[in-house]
């Protein structure tokens, strides 16, 4: 008889989580004994290398994403975040979704696949003033962000606001930032045909990059120059040996205290390690998981990594780059090793050196870098550069969609159309029908409620017994509990009556009550109060 | 010599507002002495009647939108809202964009063609758990949302709680209602078959009519039976003769108080009257504009109203009915009726009687009744109903792209993929460097700021001097009294140091401030001290 199969659980969904799954699929329609989970925020996969040319809206939005679903056959897909990871008992606990309650999921391999996040600490005003690039949501509020300050600065009569408006500013000249500045170079300066008010000569592309050639440590001097002289010569300011320093409202400012008045500032420069990664508590180097060259994590059992948040060492013992080449021939290999490890067999070490690098440039050009000295530059590169990227796109319906939206960009006019989908507001209200549960007792607590009209009974467990702890009306508030303990809810909240509550959610009664003392004060009153009351109802009972 | 230009400001960019702007430029090109300006929220025009096949993913977002832009070659184009208008002054004041200085625009004649807006109060609970379908907006959030409950379903192993996030309810059983049930149903039916643990008997389409019939009153009474038929073989259930009376989130409940469990409630009945059209003061007659035949409001000089938001009368004396065709023959008649007003000749009477009436019922299926008394019904409807809105695009462009669209999904599967965009938090943070300016006098103001870090100084002019009025720092707050009282900025806020802010929008601001006492008092108080203080000051000066 068989043992019964492996769980894997794979956390993420970019190029290392996916291709693991995939290949971890194929082994047991071969008859490798797993089953594997995948857990990940969205239900599609990105083509990462291709969301530059969303801001400039050569390829629709659509036309970047796969569904998981459709890409992985057998694997079971959890459409959530992380909340945790227990190492020692070997389950993670995924976050809440529509219902509140929080879900365990055991395994016997853990794959780490989750890439780096955005961390804009640091820098004064970055988090709240740059735009970061890096999810497929960034590329689309950047392009709706470009076209919406466009339309603004068609009808501004202020000059110098004007010019602001129209200065367009890139942080950062690696591969992300230069692909990025070049995109919306050629984007503005073909969107700003349709608004004959604006002054075409006002339109600035900069570019800030800390070294003195553009993608310098990434390709060859030669390649480095030819990209730096590529980008000048289509207009766009490169600001070169130069670092940002701060970003406000209507500004970035650089190192060296000058200001460059703008109303766009695009960062691509600082990425940290996911916090789930940071909580695992297994070692970090460079932000990065410690790897066996098997892909397995350092000092642990049975926990293996890939892609960008993996450090693995390569042949010569460098680490290997976070590229998609890389973590597509690492989630090869490690798929393999995991089924070695369950067989008893001896993990193979990861020994691909690279195929060769590419970064577009605009204006149809592009740089590579390829084995054996091979170089190209211009045209020739930019046509490979989209060749190789289109033939890496899973599937066979992906592949003919990205052809014909190449195909009609070709022929049609672009679009400048600034996506409305509007704004969710932090403060909701909600409303409930008598007898239904706003809450119930183990649920995550991640809002506070305020009655504005109605009564809510809340309900505690002690022992077996269901007890009534308060009966709450108008101008009170419920649920705060969780939210300053960030404790599951302690009680079970339901309306005695058709119930209208104002909802504010965690992290805004966070941010309110931690510049407002005013505004905490009640709260935490009324929560010291509840908890006492609570604790004496056993002894009453 | 020539009188100069009459100014013609349409408020409004939907059928009627485009169609007007583009039969003004028609005749402009001709020697009319016309000068057009069009206000809009977006700066695209959306296709309304092809919505419904956004949700099903049947075009892409895309591909109902036309950039204002490209369509209109000379008219002046404000992506704005409008905050007011002045029919004595013959002014219209736009809402403030990235700067904070409202515009203001004068003209000869106003053409209001707002349409008319979701308006949701009335019924408990449904302005916070329905979702409206009437913009893109709506329809794009409600294939997303549609697609998360799917995700979560795939995983809950509660079976009342599946069920319920199975079940999809859609108020309104009128055309809008019936092409989003229609929809919703093939699109559900054939996404979920990429969730093998979704039990697929376990979705409900529910919709819920206050007739007996749908479409009843909109079509002959033979079409209406062939439509609900229709409807309730692909498998939709109908409930007929009831009424939505409340929405919760995790039901929706009918007149007679029983409850749907759904996480899905879409509610396309209750649209009243846009805000600025209430606020001019003009006659409204079942909240619409009352016009004369020649599309002039009545009791008004100079201003008119075409589309859903005016009660144009027909020829029979009947209201011309909200539709497309009709809004598009008011704007071509009003454009001629505007000039022959400036040449002093007679306007003429609006005398469309409408082409017939199609509706798509999902399946491939669509009724139409024609003139002649002619009737189609099933297939060959629906193909004329494609070809009818096909033919309508503006544009060629928009034809080719959306012809690539629909012959590329006959061959290739569906994208059952949730766009995940991000949602913006109300409670934002701001940092500025030493000297910026936050707002200044005179601007309009929308936000508060509490100090988390850094001084600010507040100045105001008296008379012809600038005098510092307070300095604030860390734990303070500024820009609460145009939030209390709604007025302009009465002072100056520049940041003397490098700052940190904690903003808090208005709308934000009131829900707070309405619902708790204790938020609300300390900016009361504050505000009343720095009005007193400020008011002593020219006396000292």
């Amino acid at each position: 008889m068989n043992a019964p199969p492996a769980r894997v659980i794979v956390l993420g969904g970019g190029f290392g989580g996916v291709y693991t799954a995939l290949a971890l699929e194929q082994l047991a329609a071969k008859g490798a004994q797993v089953e594997v989970t995948l857990v990940n925020r969205e239900n599609y996969f990105v083509f990462q290398p291709m969301l530059a040319e969303v801001i400039a809206g050569d390829v629709g939005i659509i036309d970047t994403l796969s569904p998981l679903r459709q890409l992985l056959k057998t694997t079971r897909l959890f459409v959530r975040d992380v909340q945790a990871v227990d190492l020692a008992a070997r389950t993670v606990t995924l976050a809440p979704g529509l219902t509140r309650r929080p879900q365990e999921l055991e395994f016997d391999h853990l794959v780490v696949a989750l890439g780096t996040v955005t961390d804009f600490r640091g820098i004064a005003g970055l988090p709240e003033h740059a735009l970061p690039f890096k999810t497929l949501a960034d590329a689309v509020r950047i392009r709706n962000h470009v076209i919406g300050v466009l339309e603004q600065a068609s009808e501004e009569r202020d000059g110098d606001e004007r010019r602001a408006m129209l200065s367009f500013v890139v942080a950062g000249g690696g591969f992300s930032g230069t692909e990025v500045a070049a995109a919306l170079n050629d984007f503005v300066r073909s969107a700003v045909r349709d608004y004959p008010s604006i002054p075409q000569n006002e339109v600035r592309i900069v570019l800030v990059h800390s070294g003195g050639r553009l993608l310098e440590g990434e390709l060859t001097p030669g390649l480095a120059s030819y990209a730096t002289t590529a980008l000048a010569a289509q207009g766009i300011e490169l600001m070169l040996n130069e670092r940002l320093s701060a970003a406000t409202p209507g500004s970035a400012v650089l190192g060296d205290g000058w200001r460059i008045p703008t109303r766009t500032l695009i960062s691509t420069v600082p990425s940290s390690p996911n916090p789930v990664v940071e909580s695992l508590g297994l070692p970090l180097v460079r932000g990065r998981l410690d790897c066996e060259a098997t892909l397995a994590v350092k000092g642990s059992e049975r926990v293996w990594a890939v892609g960008d948040c993996a450090l693995v060492p390569m042949r010569d013992g460098q680490p290997s780059p976070p590229t998609a080449q890389h973590a597509i021939r690492q989630a090869k290999l490690l798929a393999r090793n995991i089924v070695a490890h369950e067989s008893g067999l001896k993990p193979r070490r990861f020994a691909f050196t690279g195929l060769g690098k590419l970064g577009a440039l605009g204006h149809r050009r592009a740089v590579a870098q390829l084995p054996l000295g091979l170089r190209l530059a211009g045209m020739p590169a930019w046509l490979m550069w989209r060749g190789v990227y289109w033939w890496k796109l899973p599937g066979a319906a992906r592949k003919t969609r990205v052809a014909i939206s190449w195909l009609s960009d070709l022929a049609l006019p672009p679009h400048p159309v600034q996506l409305n989908l509007g704004a969710s507001r932090a403060t909701a209200q909600a409303h409930y029908e008598e007898g239904e549960v706003i809450f119930a007792e183990g649920d995550t607590g991640d809002s506070l409620f305020m009655i504005i009209e109605g009564r809510v009974e809340v309900r505690k467990r002690f022992g077996d017994e269901q007890r009534t702890v308060a009966t709450l009306g108008p101008g009170e508030y419920f649920g705060e509990m969780a939210l300053l303990g960030r404790d599951p809810r302690s009680a079970t909240a339901r309306a005695l009556t058709p119930l209208d509550v104002l909802v504010l959610s965690a992290s805004d009664f966070s941010a309110l009550a931690g510049s407002l003392p005013e505004f905490r004060r009640p709260f935490e009153d009324i929560a010291r109060r509840r908890t006492d009351a609570n604790r004496e109802e056993p002894a009453e009972g």
